[in-house]
């Protein structure tokens, strides 16, 4: 089963950008490995094989599943920073701007220990840039633990160049949630230094193993939590933010949505008019919840052209980024016959090539858009 | 907030059907009143009131939530045939295909009664439809607590000259899915019958009460369990069969998909990708994913134009068909002033106006598609 072939619609573009591209610095990888549950990095399956890899688990259910029994192999990929200009440069990408990848910080405690790591790790992040300034700028990371601590983080940030916002997931803190009010005054000041959420899915929907619409341990492994718990996860998150009235109240909050925002493109109209038919909640929102939906940032990462042309039917195609999630979805089969381009990244190209745009769109897509909101 | 003004898309049609439009025929309104725990009918709450009206609760937190503790009022709509014919005539519609709602029978014990009050629900709604024979068809309910009940209960349905197929949950036998391998025989007799598979969400995802992904009980209302859970709970149940190789094993099976697919036309690139880089998966199926998605039927429940033409480019245009939902979401507000048309019907119709989609594609999704595949 092959999903396409190599992409040609690299030709005649402008600078291209990757928005949605991850790292682990090495301080991060040190710290999950000194975990004994999940998430938390375990030694290689075979030490004495030079081959085999240490692995990252971050799902409860992986350590036991099938398909997926030995977590997401630790390549260089995840913090070289030669390897992600390699890889850079064999998909004709110009510009990545880096994020730390899921879990990020949750599962740390509320202490000063855990605000010095996310600083640690901003300042990390930066320095990796600082290895090649015009190809690199950054998402930073915040202590979500404790909401003072984040305001700080974000003044931090505010004064590192490479970075342009924050990656931030969808439990908010000590998870209650994205629409939780006690983060209103963190949303805010993030829209007043000027940066951008970059908003990720975390574990994906948590639907209790073995039911019938269990996503997450069952014999399928996690390709259905990662196809569709992940997208279902942003969805949620963001529909409970917008109904919280959180854009009435930080109406410059400027949010950039994973997975072109998970189902939201696709749903809205279902929200909308379920939302229309609820007096309660209509009546305690100045716009119908479309509206803030079209405000919002979406990448591109989608992997076809029909979910790539109901995006850009969705929002203004300006507000729409290229991404291609390295260093997750490496070629699929044996190792000694990797492919240079990457499958996952061809889908995502050659679905923008098929999409029904114009080329000054696809040309935005791919990256002016970028440069131009992140002042690239 | 409203969302839209009445439409005039019904000018130069054909026939116009609508089939994904609900019945609870009387014997079952009486079963609910006689249970004591959801899903259940309660009493009107002010018994002095004519106005008032006994209440439909489904969902287990319905009682408890502030925007809907009262649950669905049960209108006449809900099992009069005069009432659906009349809704028919005010929104211009031909030929109606009626279901019963859910939650249909899976909280009923395995037993003969349950087969028996199978086949009494659907002996009544093939009387219902009797009352119009030239206006009325539907699907019948299957007794899913028994695999071999149910396909006897085919095999009755294919007797009923107004049943073209059944309607089904997402939660297969006693909660073990749809890809539960004890259905196949059922899914081989359904397509050996030449009956389709309305499949229908349920109950919504369910994900617990007070997480921060939490759409069923929190201070929302269900509002967001409708929005997002019912369609979500669609996409994980379809992407399970098709993983399952039903397809494969019975590749005649005809499903039709409520609210356009959940969101599968949507994610369907994105299920495509995970599967291509799962080997385990993908080699089980003889096509990628979305190869047995393109072979199902959708409804164009979906509120707005970038769905529907998302669902149009993802699909043959000729697998999707016009539905209403009626009797629920009928105009919000005061009921003095109940408008004759329904918002909710007046959003899908703009929708499907709206969209960059030919008039003669248009005529089929209204109608031509649904009288060809069900032979109305």
């Amino acid at each position: 089963m092959t999903l396409n072939t190599p992409s040609t619609i690299l030709k005649d573009t402008g600078r291209v950008v990757d928005i949605h591209t991850h790292v682990y610095v090495p301080s991060y990888l040190q710290l999950l490995r000194e975990r004994l549950q999940v998430p938390r990095i375990l030694p290689p399956l075979d030490p004495d094989d030079e081959a085999s890899l240490e692995r990252l688990v971050i799902l409860p259910g992986e350590d036991n599943d099938v398909t997926t029994a030995n977590g997401r192999p630790v390549t260089n990929g995840f913090s070289d920073v030669g390897e992600k200009l390699r890889f850079m440069d064999q998909h004709g990408i110009d510009i990545s701007v880096i994020s730390l990848a899921n879990p990020w910080l949750d599962f740390l405690p509320d202490t000063e220990a855990t605000y010095t790591t996310a600083r640690n790790i901003n300042c990390e992040i930066q320095l990796m840039c600082d290895q090649s300034p015009e190809r690199l700028y950054s998402f930073g990371v915040l202590p979500l633990v404790n909401i003072q601590a984040s305001i700080k983080e974000v003044e931090n940030i505010s004064r590192l160049g490479s970075m342009r916002g924050v990656i931030m997931g969808t439990h908010g803190c000590e998870g209650r949630g994205l629409d939780d009010p006690a983060l209103v005054p963190l949303f805010q000041a993030i829209a007043d230094n000027n940066q951008i959420i970059f908003l990720h899915p975390h574990y994906g929907i948590p639907i209790n193993s073995g039911s019938a619409l269990d996503t997450s341990g069952n014999e399928k492994g996690h390709a259905l939590q990662l196809a569709l718990g992940f997208p279902m996860e942003t969805t949620i998150a963001v529909t409970r933010l917008v109904l919280s009235g959180i854009f009435d109240k930080v109406p410059h909050l400027k949010l950039m949505l994973a997975h072109s925002g998970g189902t939201l493109p696709f749903l809205a109209g279902r929200i909308d008019s379920c939302v229309a038919h609820d007096g309660t909640i209509a009546d305690s929102l100045q716009h119908p919840p479309s509206w803030y939906l079209k405000k919002m940032y979406y990448d591109a990462v989608i992997y076809h052209d029909v979910g790539i042309l109901a995006t850009a039917r969705f929002v203004d195609p300006k507000h729409i980024m290229f991404g291609t999630d390295h260093p997750f979805f490496p070629p699929p089969g044996d190792d000694t016959a990797k492919p240079k381009r990457w499958l996952s990244v061809d889908s995502n190209l050659e679905a923008l090539d098929h999409a029904a745009l114009d080329h000054e769109t696809k040309r935005g897509i791919l990256g002016e858009n970028a440069c131009r909101l992140l002042n690239l």
